[in-house]
């Protein structure tokens, strides 16, 4: 999709953006839902999500945007431009949180959209294009699963009814807490097409900060395979059942778990494991243990390597269960495959970094985001700023008020330049 | 203590046991606390624990014994001996059970103790010595920590205000709920040194199973050693923190684990190694751990082999938390040097079988039993019979009638043979 060659270089109209009004804004977003210790929580569809998004769509409004709510409650506000019956160049991310949310994850794409179309109305600048700011619905899946539901619902990844009828963690039905809040509008999902898809975030991971470097030119989000390994074993007692006649689900699990480790280590590159979760049963100091569950996370930027991970792992969980005497059983939990962003926009926004004297790098998303859905639609990148240590999810979240601002401008050049 | 040669064989009184009267007297008991599943629950100084203390000293005293009741609940039946000032021989276990126990763990012993006395008064025997039979407070520690707790007061290991002041899991005092259910006696504690004691106890293991083996004649009981390993890394993203940036907790934890197992299969003998209990914190499926601990139960019957394995899990830990930058601290949770039976008394268990023809070896016992603080006052032994698939605590718990009843004819005619 070649469509962004140099010759959108030609259009030199730069816009400013004011980092105070930002700062501010995310300020203000961070008092609905503040958790008392730094952080946010406005799970999706509940209260402190209604107030956030009440608050977002005051300023969308007060800016003149033209707002449409679609029906599950994805918030389009839409900046006319010279030719209106063009598709818009569409930013945005999500405001909805973790329970221990920080207050950059998803608010910061949102809010610096806003001051881009802020800083065009203080240039007087109207785009080619029109220009689109967006934030979608329960992006976080930590009340109702899947993440990233709203922009899978716009781009056409799920069905309207399925999405609705999903059942949240506390048994609520999202379709009903969307009503409830009052967040379910007429606009139709799929939604349309934007002509690009450009999406500032915060990095949520460490390879920035320790690279010295204020820019990310994000080339795409890493696969994702999420699976539940449980071990059945034999329930023995620690001290009478010698070490040979053991069926150790815990000691397989282990052993599953470090295998995880040297996977990622000989598969090298973008590879990661991670086991995060082990439950042992009974859990007592002297049993050893019947069963063991735990979940496996493999990542990979590359599609046959992630698929290999996965292969790999199941033929060793197989050779070690058979050695214990174990059965091992697999449940799938979320497969994606890997999303590449498009050259394009990789290249636009790793140039503007640089027009603006920005240390920039080519990098690719450990987590999800809204643009991997987007891109499914149209031309789609990313821009990420440093997040300290890498800590995210956490009322610890922090980027560096400077590093917010040149996120914040990086997005405005290349939206300016893809609305030309 | 060589105090049980050969001259004692000289004596050929020999009575025999009923198997009936033993498995209706276990099936009687097995109805108070009965859970429903085949199992039981009389945790220590409960109601049920009462009602079954109820039963068993009502059998004792329709047998014309002597009872008394000590100070932290012991119960001691005496039938007097022909020469009524000499030390009594004592058998005896307990009567509590763990929360989801089974029928045998503790009952079999005090059981066959009365049924021995029963095939006396059918023989008309009167031993030389008093022949004791006791039932221990406590012994589970299932409510009231630590385990073996009345017999540890009765041998003077622990001081009886220590012990009525223990704190339970439910919060209750355990002087308070000795009074309450009316157990709290007067007879003074330490109590009086037996001349011997020998319990009959189901192995809860599986090798005289496997072995198939009838009779099994206890050397001793494994040394225990317990720890909690709390390790300390850094919570990260499972997408975004590269595997080289990590301080996985999770990991550091599940190769203690692995290690565990190599440390058992290196040292051999009798060496066990278990880790029963892993908690990760947050415990989430796409967040590298925080925190995790875990406990290590280690155990063998020779005591520099089982400190060798302490210092060795130590070092190995030092060098693995220091390779992956995690904290890692330890917390002693229960220590005991291994303790070894009386030389006599084990070869009077090894001949009696051998004498009504059953298959015997010797062993060591992996759990803790009543005898073990016993061998701290005097010539101690236990006879072992056979678990189904080495299972206990727990309603699936089941030993043969035949080897329950062969058990019950050894342990009579060892005890014989130690008043005579």
């Amino acid at each position: 999709m070649g469509v962004f060659t140099d010759a959108s270089r030609r259009h030199h109209v730069r816009v400013e953006i004011k980092a105070e009004r930002l700062l501010a804004d995310l300020d203000s977003l961070a008092e609905v839902g503040d958790t008392g210790d730094g952080g946010n929580c406005r799970l999706a569809l509940t209260d402190d999500d209604a107030g956030g998004r009440e608050l977002v769509v005051g300023w969308m409004r007060g800016l003149g945007l033209e707002v449409r709510v679609d029906r599950i409650g994805n918030v389009v506000a839409t900046r006319a431009g010279q030719e209106p019956d063009l598709d818009p160049v569409m930013t945005g991310s999500h405001i909805d949180t973790v329970r221990t949310g920080g207050r950059y994850d998803g608010t910061l794409g949102v809010l610096a959209g806003l001051e881009v179309v802020r800083a065009l109305d203080d240039a007087g600048v109207r785009t080619r294009r029109p220009l689109a700011v967006a934030y979608f619905t329960d992006e976080e899946g930590s009340r109702f699963a899947p993440d990233m539901l709203g922009s899978l619902v716009y781009a056409g990844g799920m069905a309207l009814e399925d999405a609705l009828g999903t059942v949240g963690i506390d048994g609520a039905v999202l379709g009903d807490e969307l009503e409830r809040i009052g967040w379910a509008g007429e606009a139709a999902v799929p939604g349309p097409a934007p002509h690009a898809y450009v999406e500032l975030h915060i990095e949520q991971g460490p390879l920035l900060e320790e690279q010295g470097v204020t820019i990310g030119a994000v080339t795409g989000v890493q696969g994702i395979s999420w699976q539940e390994l449980t071990v059945t074993g034999q329930a023995n007692h620690a001290g009478t059942t010698p070490m040979r006649l053991r069926r150790d689900a815990g000691y397989v699990a282990a052993e599953v778990v470090t295998y995880v480790r040297r996977l990622a280590r000989e598969l090298g590159g973008h590879q990661v494991g991670t086991v995060g979760r082990i439950d042992l049963h009974p859990d007592l100091v002297n049993v050893v243990a019947a069963r063991a569950a735990l979940t496996v996370d493999l990542r990979n930027t590359d599609e046959a390597v992630l698929a290999e991970s996965e292969w790999r792992l199941r033929e060793h969980v197989e050779r070690v269960a058979r050695g214990e005497g174990v059965e091992a059983s697999w449940r799938r939990l979320a497969r994606f495959e890997p999303v590449a962003f498009d050259p394009g926009v990789i290249a636009l926004v790793e140039r503007a970094a640089a027009d603006r004297g920005h240390r920039v790098i080519r990098l690719p998303s450990g987590a999800g985001h809204d643009a991997q859905m987007l891109a499914r639609m149209c031309p789609t990148g990313m821009v990420f700023v440093p997040s300290r240590a890498g800590v995210s999810h956490n009322p610890a979240e922090f980027t560096e008020p400077e590093h917010l601002a040149a996120g914040a401008q990086v997005l405005a050049d290349v939206l300016v330049e893809l609305a030309s």
